[in-house]
């Protein structure tokens, strides 16, 4: 039987701003990558998201950032090695404390932004956040890209690694995502988006933008909330595969 | 034989921004307040001062703060009473991931400032504080003013709870502190405050700012260590406790 | 020939975070309150926005506020008198160098939430607010609730002043805002409250809540556009005023 | 007749935190690089150093950083350069807005720490600065690294540039700061540096690190002010120039 993860950025408002649907992606993903305040995330706020979690049974990750809300975390910073440590540890810690109020754990971490995309190949930065989640605690699995050499340095410090694709990004020959300075990068149809993530899900394939076919590992499918056609495509993701037969679960705890 | 803890309030640098010598007060104590990163404290500068203290069998207690750090958590705020909730937990979870980091644990909570001084009395916040400590970890012990109405309430909501002195100031024949504002509120004779609190810690008792003397159930006494006359101050509390045949000891765990 | 102002509150996303519809609600009111950094508003949306003012002749206010982001300046603050002076020049600064490059200027000074509440009738915050203003700009006008005393305070210091009315509030019989906790505080229907305002507008009076008439000195309207029924309501006032033969325009520079 | 400016990084404390003498620092220096809150300086504590600036004649700039309060704007941060431009104006205005209050004004601009570095040769980042500066005001002079890319660029933008050296670093043959980490790098010898400034200061040459000597066209010196030997180098310098007969004067307005 074919299973995969959904998972999504939640609890991205801050303080009396919100962003997207928290509540209607939380119907739909099994996995929820929750701000742990750098980016986004107020305390309240995030403790609300964390509640919903609990409630619906979808799994909880640490969607740890560099400090930058005014950037929301999409700004590359060269924080020094033990300052990057100490703040994963900290944001981290902060959702350990959040979550367990509101009846769940933490179970896994995702950087966010430009902390996602810098340690996807930069190991000075990668071994940083690595070495916050040993830290804290070793059995908290690491998100990232499928095929990028962070999740190898993930499972070689001891970590359990969980490889992800994006739903709506376009992929080169070689595993990449393609730039989304090129045309192409972000694909914008649902019914298209849903059949690659069944083709994904059921073979550990998927069409890369030459055409070309290409092997994708991944145990876990993002999808977006931050607008109505986005939760729209999640949702039709979600509905295609589970009228398919594949089943939607998270993978930590698998 | 007699034991009392001596507390102080640690972690208070911020960045580039030192404040007071923390490897000297750790030094001195047998409990260290750390900040939690809302009033003063980053992540990397938290995680070193853990560590301090972890090597030296410090006790740990998270001091907790309103989000103003320009003010250094000195201003009084009208938070909602689920947002304080939410702050409180967000800041014991982040100090605990960074003391776990650090080899040791968070076994008590002390407000700092300005929320220290309001939900002394306040039953609102003081409730929300409660709340936010219970969500997160009911063993944590809630430390408060020696005869504040906040002890009873944190004792009537199941917390362990533990009353503290303040060393370099006077009280009135009631039991409360001198104001600031008042002359004679601070106490700044080494010899005089430390023979006041040897006196304290032998007989519960303490003589009022008229010459009467006063109940004073304390298991702790509050020192400062932010200048160097501060830091000296504590060092001969600690020395003529010691040489007077006073265990000095962290109250959690007792 | 009968004139007046409206006034609404932009600028008030921040980074990533929106909130509102600016350019919809520039095309209605004639004056801007905005944000300077301290409860909403970065840079790069403040500039954006201003320079949206610029191009429709929309009047600029500094909406200035706590520094508190989180809690969108909405929670009182005891801040020391000389702070806020600070605060508020700081504010009033930055806002003055983003409108020059936008090709604007300020005009008025607006304190925004919990600050503006405050200092209707508190001198000690008041006076600090209106030294602020006098020490970077003398000739700013100062925006308060009608009736309230921190407009006499702001006039005997030397200020020009202006005195806005709530387009969707109820007024007790002796001009107070009813409390938002007790019935009736806010008004929903469009069309009630456009008439409400042509009449306040042609009369100075205005119904209170027990059905008297109360006169209301007020040169300036503040409508909302923080939702899209927000934005309908301040363009059927300001369509209704228009009918009527109401000349909308600033009241600076009057 | 030979004139010299001295310039310092002033106004670098952050609420309850203190770094630096800077009254001390204001009796040696001629320009004050004050800090705009972005990575330093709140708005009280900025007001008090720019009326001890006034007070002593010494020119003002506007030390304008990266958002990092916690990195202190020492580590590089890829901000767009619209959003930089914004920032940069924001800073300039908010401490002219702190000057105009203080009796001064804002002559200069000396980017901050790393913004500092990266703009000296990055034109992305570097453009957008000016831009900033063009926008709110064009009459201001922009301080930078002696020999560095970035003056050109200003001097082309239409700005007036004033070129600095660092009187306790060491310089490649080039012309270049020998890198921080590299020995030999930081000098720490009073009278060497001092020396080293006079004849600076003199011929417009000075003796890099392998010996040979360098033309370095510098109208200001930078010196530090974060310790208590950095203040009595700082002195040192000033007081053999003096002696020497040479005169220390603001740049800005010569």
């Amino acid at each position: 039987m074919t299973t995969i993860d959904l998972n999504s950025d939640l609890g991205e408002g801050y303080g009396a701003w919100s962003m997207g649907d928290d509540a209607a992606m939380l119907d739909i993903v099994s996995s929820a990558n929750i701000a742990c305040g750098f980016h986004a995330g107020d305390p309240a706020s995030l403790l609300a998201v964390l509640r919903m979690a609990a409630e619906r049974g979808v799994s909880v990750g640490a969607h740890v950032s560099y400090p930058d809300r005014v950037g929301f975390g999409r700004r590359a910073m060269d924080v020094a090695p033990d300052d990057l440590t100490a703040d994963v540890i900290y944001q981290i810690g902060a959702l350990q404390g959040l979550a367990r109020a509101a009846g769940t754990r933490v179970a896994y971490v995702k950087p966010h932004g430009a902390l996602y995309n810098t340690i996807a190949s930069d190991a000075r930065q990668g071994d940083a956040v690595i070495a916050g989640i040993l830290a804290v605690d070793p059995s908290l699995v690491l998100m990232g890209l499928a095929g990028a050499p962070i999740l190898a340095r993930g499972c070689d410090a001891g970590l359990a690694t969980v490889a992800e694709a994006f739903a709506d990004r376009a992929y080169t020959p070689d595993g990449a995502l393609v730039s989304r300075r090129d045309p192409g990068a972000v694909l914008h149809d649902p019914e298209t988006v849903a059949a690659r993530m069944l083709h994904l899900a059921r073979t550990g394939t998927i069409q890369a933008i030459d055409g070309s076919m290409l092997d994708l590992q991944a145990d876990s499918i993002c999808v977006h909330g931050d607008s109505p056609g986005a939760v729209a495509m999640a949702a039709r993701i979600r509905d295609l595969l589970l009228a398919e037969g594949v089943t939607i679960a998270p993978f930590a705890g698998k």
